[in-house]
């Protein structure tokens, strides 16, 4: 997978989050996912197909998606209750939809699945596929975040 | 969602599971997911677009799915290691690829993502849709599993 297939996900994902959520994570350098695991508290996972199949997730710590949602709120939500699990499935729509926009136009249609969103104190990530996973890890404030996206060419 | 939509999921997963791994799980009523929460171990979630756009997810028990897997490579595995969670996405794959072929042939064309993979203890799965969610609890000797499907027409 190149640059241009992840980095549209990277910009969607700086802007979802500033416009939404008044948060700037800072995006660390992507990397192919080997060994490593993306682990978390809140998930949220929406499958990809079309030209590619493919995948999309974003893998939160508590601390950080309570953070994102109380801002995007604009009031304290202090527990992963149904309205924070509504808005982590939200923002991963707004992700894969810019995202998915940008790639159009640079001619690749995908279309987006349902979101499911995992709740469940360090829970793992994986994907089966033998394409490329390339993982991108940001940080916030209030702890990190890491988004995987993976297509099958 | 008409029942149309369902049985050949539920079909598929009563196939697979007793073709691959010699299990022959137990169907309960399927039901529409309000205030039900699939809770487990181990889960696959599958996006699917196409026609109607969706998502399947698949929920284990710990002891379920190491007695499913176990029979499935026919020598005991006693944890959820990488092999097992592979096997987990196999196993929602041929669930549903075989979904998939019958609604095709009544008419209905998804496509599916690549699958997800969640391990964490008791972690629980949601979907964001206004779309009705089925529910199908499977009870197997080994403990309980669930599957979930949505899609929106």
């Amino acid at each position: 997978m190149d640059a241009q297939l992840i980095n549209p996900f990277i910009k969607a994902t700086l802007n979802v989050l500033e416009t939404m959520a008044f948060t700037k994570p800072k995006p660390q350098k992507p990397f192919l996912k080997r060994d490593f695991i993306a682990k978390g508290d809140v998930s949220s996972v929406i499958g990809l197909s079309g030209e590619s199949k493919g995948t999309i997730s974003i893998t939160f710590t508590e601390p950080c998606i309570l953070s994102i949602v109380s801002n995007m709120f604009g009031e304290n939500m202090p527990k992963l209750d149904d309205e924070v699990m509504d808005a982590v499935g939200e923002i991963a729509n707004m992700i894969s939809g810019q995202a998915r926009q940008e790639l159009e136009v640079k001619g690749k249609v995908l279309y987006a699945a349902v979101p499911t969103m995992i709740k469940g104190k360090d829970h793992t990530i994986s994907h089966k596929t033998t394409a490329p996973i390339v993982a991108v890890p940001f940080g916030t404030d209030y702890g990190d975040f890491t988004i995987e996206v993976c297509f099958e060419d």
